[in-house]
């Protein structure tokens, strides 16, 4: 029995993720599928990338991970298979896999073209139906991972956000908005000295926080979330929206600016 | 081990689908339940009717599709079991099925009026609960489709639009707008020549190209979807929002007006 | 094989509900996981507290209900299993069980703190992935639920809006809000005489209606839903948008104001 995870931006009002769990029902009928999520914002890679890393490595060795968020459809974009840390994970050759890659190195990355595994006739705008879920079904069946396609040496990469530090303090960015409002920064929890102020787009958030609850409910705070990454929130609210911020907007640590101690 | 879909207008706030796993859990605990989608817009049948067209007969022989869109519950319409192309279609007696109905004759229709098969006591509002679930239930375990109810000789069938073909060229409609606002037309994809070009409520789309990266980010354009029906589509965009359109806007593909090669 | 169904207001774009469903594929790779409903409104412990009313007690005995909407976490509030009419529900010591607790009465509740039951080093953030799900994995692998952590004799209960009744009538108020705009009341249904003329928030809703179809489309209505409570809708329509109504708008029903027959 294989579990496979689907990743999509293709929502849950049309029949495209029915389509494609109708295709993996016929060629695996005893793979277990679960939904990851289907309403990643269109075409946004970037956001898929980061979501990815929310859960990939917590399924046991084995689990088979599908993400089709493939604005390139049909143009000649590859559809690739790698193999990392005993996890299989399929997806367009867009950079969708960089953060996957960051985490841990692949060892083996193939191109999906072997026609014995696509179902016959593949569009131009659906391979998650006709090329993604058919390799995904027969990688559970048991087929190896090299029978897909030949080898890819170079998958596409994204360009990351990397928050820089310095003697001035560190300089990042918000790379994400969660569906709570919160600000997923590319700043190392652990590169936040206790007391430096940070600051967002200009906004004052106070000092490293545990938690929610350790300020009052509708203020803002800092906090290390729970990928590790610095996060800016607002208690029982939406700090994308209380400070007009998102993907891009700078966050600033300045450990020469302590705010009082208990505030 | 028989695998049973859910469509519905749910929705994925209220505990609304959960009930109907819930009960179909309690009859058939070794039943595969699988979500296709719950946020087909409230009562909208049509939009239901084209989302089951995308993974009914994708799915293998046997299972099970439950469809509860359902704007008529607790009046006098019937609630349906059809046996398709060996598989099993629960619906209300609304017209959601016309599309898997002219796909593929059904080989069984009956009522759902057995009351061996419903739960005790059903409500005036929730047959999806009530009536459809313990009836795919009971399928899943192995009770046949004529012991639900007595046969049904005239199912309810909507009037779908259909495009008309003549000298002039190709007078069709939008039908459905899918999440990435793509136009879905009830145009067949091999009644538009090429180079014949298409307009849709008056805006021009150029002629036929094969998929979305054929274009410019931005810009619009007109290609067979996946089902095989001519659509409209933005790259990168939602042509739904550039063009103002939905359901009904008409779409024309005059093939005297050929586009001039290559623009 | 257990089965274990998912309630959240993690939303369906982030990997949140899926970084669950990893842990528990993890430590329970037989466990059967289902989505409940993942939209509840962020934070809102009384929608998700009447959500699991829909379904914890459809499901059969043994099953594993999981609740993580916890506005709370990482502060001292309790993360709770509680075993309640053969189910085991494990939710946030915030009320979000009371409803359930006034179905039945628990035989057991526990405080989830033994950490062979936890994932090491819990975040201050996501005890969904940290806490609730190794337990619920556990338990569905056989681990007892008084293993978990020592009994709590006190979890925290809501104070839930009652509807009173008099001489003069009912008087009740909208606790719920669904998908379609129905106005879900704090009324019993058995507690609406016929004919009784009963007003959402001063406009008339005319007397108890059996269904949607007993009014014309766009009609306001009123009528015992699903779950026994009285409710308000407009048939094809939003009782919600059409009255601007929501939570804590009172409703009333009036035994003397009997609504001419028939009208």
């Amino acid at each position: 029995m294989t579990r496979i995870t689907l990743l999509t931006d293709f929502g849950t009002v049309d029949g495209y993720v029915a389509a494609m769990k109708g295709v993996i029902a016929a060629i695996a009928p005893d793979a277990v599928v679960e939904d990851a999520a289907h309403d990643v914002p269109p075409g946004d890679v970037r956001a898929a990338s980061l979501t990815l890393t929310r859960y990939w490595r917590l399924y046991p060795a084995g689990t088979v991970h599908l993400v089709v968020v493939d604005p390139g459809v049909g143009s000649g974009r590859r559809a690739l298979a790698a193999r990392v840390d005993h996890r299989i994970l399929l997806a367009p050759d867009n950079g969708v896999l960089t953060r996957v890659f960051a985490e841990a190195a692949p060892s083996a990355v193939v191109a999906l073209e072997n026609p014995a595994y696509r179902l016959a006739g593949v569009s131009a705008t659906f391979h998650g139906r006709d090329v993604f879920a058919p390799a995904a079904a027969h990688l559970a069946r048991g087929t190896g991972l090299e029978a897909l396609g030949p080898p890819v040496p170079d998958p596409v990469l994204l360009t990351l956000p990397r928050a820089e530090r310095g003697a001035a303090g560190v300089h990042g960015h918000v790379v994400h908005v969660d569906r709570f409002g919160n600000l997923i920064t590319d700043i190392p929890g652990d590169w936040v000295p206790p007391g430096a102020r940070i600051e967002v787009g200009g906004s004052d958030a106070g000092p490293l926080r545990r938690t929610y609850a350790d300020v009052a409910p509708g203020h803002l705070l800092a906090l290390v979330g729970s990928a590790g990454w610095l996060e800016i929130s607002v208690r029982d609210g939406s700090a994308a929206a209380a400070l007009d911020a998102g993907r891009g907007t700078p966050v600033r640590v300045d450990p020469r600016s302590e705010v009082p101690h208990e505030r």
